[in-house]
């Protein structure tokens, strides 16, 4: 007997034995295709106040060595007023509020685009999510249908922390034989180098001194493009990593928490949240990318592959673009690619097959945007 | 030969190639029955200085999502002066301070009640604990005995954070033949709605905004008294992060820990601390009681059955009573059943068999009383 | 067909359909022996400032007790302006940071000597550190050699956190039939009590309440040279805990993180990094040195074996010295040696057999020298 067959034989036990009236109601089962109409805005339930502890989490989840977010003196020589947060663990943060209404029935996580990174993030901000339904596009099935969100996030004072847009394949509440009008969306497209946010004013110049203390000689002026970087490490994910960190970002999906319910699944295995990968592939790309100090936007990011516990990630880096910033000469934008693969070095810098299908191993296609000092006087 | 033979005969080796004396009573041993007089207090201890990384870690275990202990502009908004931390992490840090000396020879936990809890505690204060033995009923086997004690722990100006009492059998040193008088006190029930302390001032309406980002619509005007709720959501444990909430708690009870001696033991595995369980409850109950901002009250506990690493944790709810708090029109009590399970979903709201017996799937049995918002002008 | 050869097989496919070129040197692949010479001072990347989290997680990692790094209420009392981070955790933060310039081409970690901790750290510190070569022993087969450097860390103000001495043999580049001469510094021995910085002024009376609080009432004037105590107490290590740990520390040395790659080595297993159990053993030690409230120095240590997740980790020590402090009467020092075991109780001191090799189940030999309170007019 299944412990699923015996769970149900008991439940079914236990509620013989009760006569009270079972009120429903109470619990929140997430929003379905039907509920989304065009311009509809939903205010994401939990704020969340950022602290100190957060970011010795985020360390010791991914190990990141970037300067500008591991120490105050360097935040500060580089132009920021203080420490700041990683800006990929804002990202969690205000992508987490997202999901009990927006994912929580969805069948797939089909992409996410025009992500722009606003004002810095410090302990002590506290940040909210909205989102707006933007596109709606039933499917001929009737059974679901995708649904294009733009959700922003804000600290405490209103300031955009990050701006993005989202669409996932959401099931409707009762299957339908006229599936109604498309409306999509223009989806934006790689951030426009004029929309980036410089998270920090020019600072300290940026000497022998500080690249010695950032880890690197490369800057800006030395990348170019078409130019790609084998990243060497590899780092092995446990199910309590993942699951701390998603914890942390108040992610409700259940699929990277509930083994017993996986258990009745095809995959069988918990999977891991596609953020978790991401923080790993940039904490990575220290390596060959060290003078990359903030990330300014996300292009476009799609999880060619599930990873699960036992996995060890790899990545890789190409140099998509190399971008002046107006008004600024002490520091140049990278369009990067990062590529994460599994169990897979990526000496051969591994990707697609001749028919243009990711690679097995590969399990991230990142198009996002860094910040780099530029040479002085260059 | 197994790890214990061969460790025990390096043990005896290395000990003949020493000459030097090997001194004792320098390590601790805990109290054994003998040791407890009515009346005795223990001042416990490694006071214990909580920060806002405790908060952080806190959420990366439980993935708790009450506004009130999220956010610091929700928090004030609701009458707190700033962000306090969640009262079960209090829980956990008073407690975990009487283990070396209570429980460290304890044979079982038999129960604890009337826990109320005071001042709400903050980043920066500092929590300690003192113990008094309150009663003594030592068991006719003459090998051991209940002891019956009350816990108080207060934070660096001595204010009141949590007061509850909890009877443990524990071992005798030697056994005796003449066992003694026993003193069994009185044991407190439920606590009086008019004991429990608010934490916090009156604050902005709980208006629309505040319901909508604490995440339900749901207050306390909305609740029936045998009304049940299933939480539906699960949560799997593994051994890293029970141990790093137990260790954070600096509670050393060995069970906890040490899967070298648990080898022996006829369960053969490490056991999960039950506070552990009933923060993870506590989170779980969130899908159902959004608005349950703040637990005031711990009346009784049961730890039905033992958890293990790869349990995956389910709850249901029930309200027991509904009481308003004198004096105070924006917030209302509940008292609650919640009742967690391991791989046990709770649809059928899984308990007792006809027997009365808890199911096997059933972990905890938690009778608590939780603070919720009221309808304005109800 | 081994995931190895998988991932060749596509490692070459993926890169047969991509036409540009490779560009390298932009990852940073660590020093070889031809990179040091002497007096070469190397400033260590990725500065790092200390926060509150840090202090939550070191606790969440070990489990802690010592009064005098728990509260600040203690600590205060004792005679710090503040509450201080555990030393140790300021060893691994240093440590972490000499890695990927001096170790990450190390076949072995040698050893290390005369490490000496100057002002205690606090959060928002900042620390940075500097290594000088300080000896170089080309061996005889000219394929490596081993590297002697002093590594200092200092604070944001340029204080003194840490300075000690270690030795690694490193890999040549290429190999060489003229090996050189050698330079083999002079090896500090034990630190000694006049070299030993108190980081804490005279405090209030290390009275009964002080002794209670901090759990025990044996103080330095208590221990005997060549007295051992058995710390009784195991802790076991999971997979997720070491890694965390020394993704904290910002330690790149790759046998810690990467399965993958550990698959095709001998032991086949992520080694856990050697710091880890120092801490572990520290914290253990607290059940029979409670009153130890600060390392001092670290004299010399031996990892005797490797260790690995699921091992249980045991204690004990031996008092070496007992040594008045210099103008100080409040607080003496003792030196100890602590040593770890796994999966092997301590009550017999296993340490090494006749021939005086380690035993098989002992994995650290600590040197070191610990400040605990003087009985006042004793």
């Amino acid at each position: 007997m299944s412990a699923r067959d015996w769970q149900d034989r008991e439940g079914i036990r236990a509620h013989g034995i009760r006569e009270r009236t079972v009120m429903a109601g109470k619990t929140y089962s997430g929003n379905y295709f039907e509920d989304f109409t065009i311009g509809r805005q939903i205010v994401h339930a939990t704020p969340r106040t950022v602290t100190q502890g957060d970011i010795a989490l985020y360390l010791a989840l991914y190990g990141s060595r970037f300067a500008a977010t591991s120490a105050s003196t360097f935040a500060r020589d580089l132009g920021y007023p203080q420490l700041p947060i990683d800006s990929l663990l804002a990202f969690h943060l205000v992508f987490g509020k997202t999901v009990p209404d927006i994912s929580l029935n969805a069948v797939a996580n089909l992409g996410y685009a025009g992500g722009r990174f606003g004002v810095p993030v410090y302990p002590g901000d506290t940040l909210t999510t909205t989102s707006t339904v933007i596109g709606l596009k039933p499917n001929s099935s009737g059974r679901n249908g995708n649904v294009y969100v733009r959700s922003v996030g804000v600290n405490q004072d209103g300031q955009m922390v990050l701006d993005y847009v989202r669409w996932v394949m959401v099931n409707r509440r009762e299957a339908v034989s006229e599936v109604g009008e498309s409306v999509i969306p223009p989806l934006p497209g790689a951030v426009a180098v004029e929309d980036l946010v410089v998270p920090y004013e020019p600072g300290a110049p940026y000497d022998e001194r500080m690249q010695a203390l950032a880890g690197s000689t490369h800057l800006w002026d030395d990348y170019e493009v078409g130019e790609r970087i084998d990243h060497v490490d590899g780092m092995t994910i446990e199910e309590s990593d993942h699951m701390l960190a998603t914890r942390l970002y108040q992610n409700t999906a259940k699929v990277h928490f509930n083994q017993f319910a996986q258990n009745d699944t095809k995959i069988g295995r918990r999977l891991i949240y596609g953020g978790h990968i991401i923080s790993l592939a940039r904490a990575l790309s220290f390596n060959g990318l060290a003078n990359a100090q903030a990330v300014a936007a996300i292009n476009a990011g799609s999880h060619a592959n599930p990873t699960f516990a036992g996995d060890t990630i790899y990545a890789w880096s190409e140099v998509l673009d190399r971008m002046e910033v107006p008004g600024r000469a002490d520091v140049g934008a990278l369009r990067l690619r990062t590529v994460a693969t599994k169990d897979l070095p990526c000496a051969g810098f591994p990707y697609r097959d001749e028919a243009g299908k990711y690679l097995p191993g590969v399990v991230l296609d990142l198009d996002y945007t860094v910040l780099m000092p530029r040479r002085a006087g260059a």
